[in-house]
């Protein structure tokens, strides 16, 4: 429905523009679409997530994968960045993720703290940076702080910054929860009122709509939800994130869906390394398949 | 009532005084009123205020609007601005929203975190900046503290400020409630006391008594409520808010009261643009009809 | 009793003596003593401070009447300052207080946040800055923290100190209460401890018993009360407080008694401009006769 | 039992080592122990301390007792020190106390805050700077960030650390309360871990064994108990406090086992100024009699 | 089965590769492995720790013991490195250890303050410093923006940075425990991901399961989860700990698992220090066998 915004309609600086364009459109389909592959649940969840495939334990394994799938970039980090990256250094574009947080206490006040700089980025030659945002917690001054310092320091020095626009804390689990349409288009909106260059969003539930505002209590399809989602977006481009594993063809469905829309692309990371190598491939294999109708010029 | 305040007379230097010129007298009716339209209520309430005119989910849309419309200035967070406003640079005034905060969770400990600097309206070419200050909130102290160095910035940097003096939390809700008489006029001085140099409030309801000083449970008319607060804000100019959407000639009485009680101008966005673009212009036009029966000199 | 403390006691530095000299020596009975006139009450109290003679609610009135009544200085916080003493700057010294809050929140953690710099006294010519420190208060941690910053300032830029000493917050209320004996005394201590120049007391309650030390469960006249908070404050100069509006005649009385006992003047807000203008200028008349009486070297 | 440290062992830096042989050798008997007079107790428990002996509330008077009771220091708040210093200045060595508190609000999470700094103390001339922490306060976090700022600017201007060391809060009071010999004895060697030159700790009760760790609740003499808790200090110089005032053959006694032990000094105050002038002159004779036999070489 | 990452596998800073050359190559066996001795038990515990052996208490003991035994280094906080480290200065590696605590307050939102710089590490000739990060305490925002200091600091001063990875709090007590294999394997991976050079962890207990995820619950042996827990950490180097004093055989046993499954050595302090000293150097020999069996090259 909506055109993706093309890099010429952003109103990026020089630095964001230059490194927007070395992602998507120098690296994986080079077509204006993007495939990322994060790779931060070792801390976010813990070594669990690794144990349906050992081999994703080790951030080589990935780094590795991330090439051979042809990814528009790896998210990793401040630590994996530092000690893993060096090997491959300009062969795939760096998202240094900036903040995140263990989920062993509670999430009710939800906050993810900083642990690298935009300088970090720079030093390490990565070409964007993420921050994740956690719209609606009750730690939203916390957030809001630490993020303004991020977006500051990022316009400064010309790097892309990509939003996780994340709906979390004890308020969004009472109005639709975190995967509701209602919470995701708020904070995909939020991202864009704020700055962000990229916003990463789940794919929005529709039919959660217990608690949400009268206006999300009608009957929207999918597509409707994220067609919204992503002109709530506006001028920020919109990544759909591909969440817990799930079946093949519903994540390919998704994925086709979020393009209609308008989004820029995808960043899968549990149902791409989750499975042996093989299967990795052959599933990216499809996602390609998906971004590759979607061309855009730069 | 009360005479309008001149810029002559509130002690300005002179980047303000030229900024507020340029707002005042070479925008809008240029006749020393202001009309502004507010554009942050995707972050602060989210989408769902767009359900009722699709289109005003554009920021382009609505920039457009207020160009079309005469105004004196439109107000957008920082990545509106930086993303929307480029393509009018110049031919509008920008008031650029420095805090806002998303209305999930509770507002019983209202705070509102700045997200960009007073350097960052100079470098983007605003002419103002806003602040919300939550008066009355227990959070009074953090909120202080930043609306001290906003202040402190725009004092050095020659740039108005805008205070968005919004009685709100838990103890306001006890006396009287966030628009009532009693709580308008207190937020009304505390931005006087606190250097702004102009006031948004809320049209101040003089029947909501329960809970309120003794002083403010004699019976007063609207008029004598407005004439009050604006005689609380002193040389600190007021503009008088829209709200939620309500009846067009409810509005515009309003509008006529409080531009007799002195006020400079209105900042009504959800009345303009929750309704299609004729209508607008039309429910504009109407607003400025009363704007212009007060011209005040330079 | 005490003798009140001459300037050449004080262990001043240059600026701080120029300036208390300028204070106590050049305005108001050039005697030593000192009437100042404090006009923050439509921050701490609101608008409804000023119902009692509207006029009072026009700062421009109240800088005038305290020129006329031969004070020796006014108080304003930043905002009025910076709107109303250019008009008469000069003529009458300047006390920026620099910090306050509104009453609308509970008192239980009471905390006055800080909205202007001692720089800005500089700036806008005052004589002497205002410090509110709620001793006893659980927020003593972040007072004691801001009150430092404003301290060290003032001892950089020779700029004399006035603290506000008000026992507040939950503890003292089970302890007799914010205006007792104990409270009080406590209070002028704490003031001359942390280096006030000048200490703003209540006139202390004897008879207020319940929950206080041991040693404050005697006997004491109001007389003894008044004398051993002045000796606590030893070589900081004491100032007392009218407080609210009470019969002229019992006021008039508590002064006297502030100066036997070696206070250096009083500050009386309330008491003066809640009243038509003639009935102010005769109140003044009178405390101006009590403090005529305490002729001191400069 | 355990030797005295010389200043010689304690791996001082050039201006640490100045400044406490000026103390230890050329103040007081001048035979490496020290007699300190402290007097912030108007701060920390309020003018009631001075009810005993009126005189003690003049800051002037304590100072003149100090030098004439041939004190080796004087401990004052930043207030104090300014006011009242300059009149002896050099003739006594003077200790910067640089934070504390009142005691009106609970002592639950005790904290004391930093009132002045170590730049303060070298402006004003002292030779060394003391400060309050509250070992087990449920606050340490607070403290330890304060207490390190004051550590390394000690370390950096070359200015003995005194610190009080003083088991404190909810915690500690179920575990043998705040001078059992348990909670002494770990504050003792929190201060050596922290890095003071000298700690103050109260004298420790063996016999408090109510919630302490097993290996405290043998059979322990004072003797045992004072000789372990200087142990735990190991190359920090002990000094023993008063606390309030007690009998003097009980107190005379606690000075003669803590010398015993191998502590550097004593540190009382409400022991010497709570009585008249001659009778304070006789208890410090007592005590300088029991230093005098403790002769250590420079 | 996981080999030893070498220190040119790490992509390590000159400074950094440098200062742990001298540890693992200049030290001990000088084969690549590492055995430490921390002796920050009497500010972590309290001098009760030094019950068992009262020579523990005195740190000159403790320090010749680390020479005695070929230890590769020995870890002490600020105030007894500045006291005790300049007699035996260069002969042993310094580990400075940055934060800690005592154990006096409620672990439940456990946090450990930060007491001295990295820079004060190089000023006092250390190799390393030390950091203690709580895995899962609800403070982790706290904790995150210290350690995120530590780090920054110890890369741009090319400083080695030991993270005491230890899972704590009132969370993970419900989730298996502080040294769970859930909660062990996540904290190893915690410190690799935000960029430790070295990780001490707890010996994992695969049996503590109740309210561990579930892929936690099958059946692992002790092998199975110290070989998980080496990988989780990657190119992070582990240390193991040996934690309250246990069996010689136990302990020995321990130390071989570890190092069969990567770890590149151990850390020790009560199993050595809490018997006598001809005691203490039967275990260190026990201990330096098992190392000697795994040379690695520099």
């Amino acid at each position: 429905m909506a055109t993706r915004p093309t890099l010429g309609q952003l109103g990026l600086d020089t630095g964001k523009k230059a490194r927007l364009h070395r992602i998507l459109h120098q690296h994986g389909l080079r077509n204006g679409t993007a495939l990322f592959l994060p790779y931060d649940q070792g801390f976010e969840h813990g070594p669990r997530d690794f144990f349906a495939n050992a081999d994703a334990s080790d951030p080589k394994y990935i780094v590795r994968l991330a090439l051979e799938g042809g990814f528009n970039g790896i998210v990793l980090q401040i630590g994996l960045a530092e000690k893993f990256y060096w090997d491959f250094a300009g062969e795939l574009p760096l998202v240094l993720k900036l903040n995140g947080k263990t989920d062993i206490p509670s999430d009710a006040h939800a906050l993810s703290p900083v642990h690298a700089s935009v300088a970090d980025a720079v030093r390490l030659g990565a070409d964007a940076v993420g921050y994740t945002l956690y719209v609606g917690t009750p730690a939203q001054e916390q957030d809001f702080v630490q993020y303004r310092r991020v977006r500051a320091d990022a316009q400064r020095l010309g790097m892309p910054l990509i939003v996780w626009a994340y709906p979390r804390g004890a308020a969004i689990e009472t109005k639709g929860g975190k995967d509701s349409f209602y919470a995701v288009d708020y904070a995909a909106r939020v991202a864009s009122e704020l700055g962000a260059d990229v916003v990463k969003v789940n794919f929005p539930h529709p039919k959660k709509q217990s608690g949400v505002p009268d206006q999300y209590t009608a009957t929207f399809s999918s597509q409707d939800a994220i067609d919204a989602v992503v002109r709530s977006a506006n001028r920020t481009m919109v990544l759909v994130s591909g969440g817990a594993k799930a079946g093949d063809d519903a994540m390919v469905d998704k994925a086709r869906q979020s393009m209609a829309a308008g989004a820029t692309g995808l960043i899968f990371g549990r149902n791409v390394w989750q499975r042996d190598h093989d299967e990795s491939m052959r599933f990216v294999a499809r996602l390609r398949e998906v971004l590759a109708k979607y061309d855009s010029a730069p």
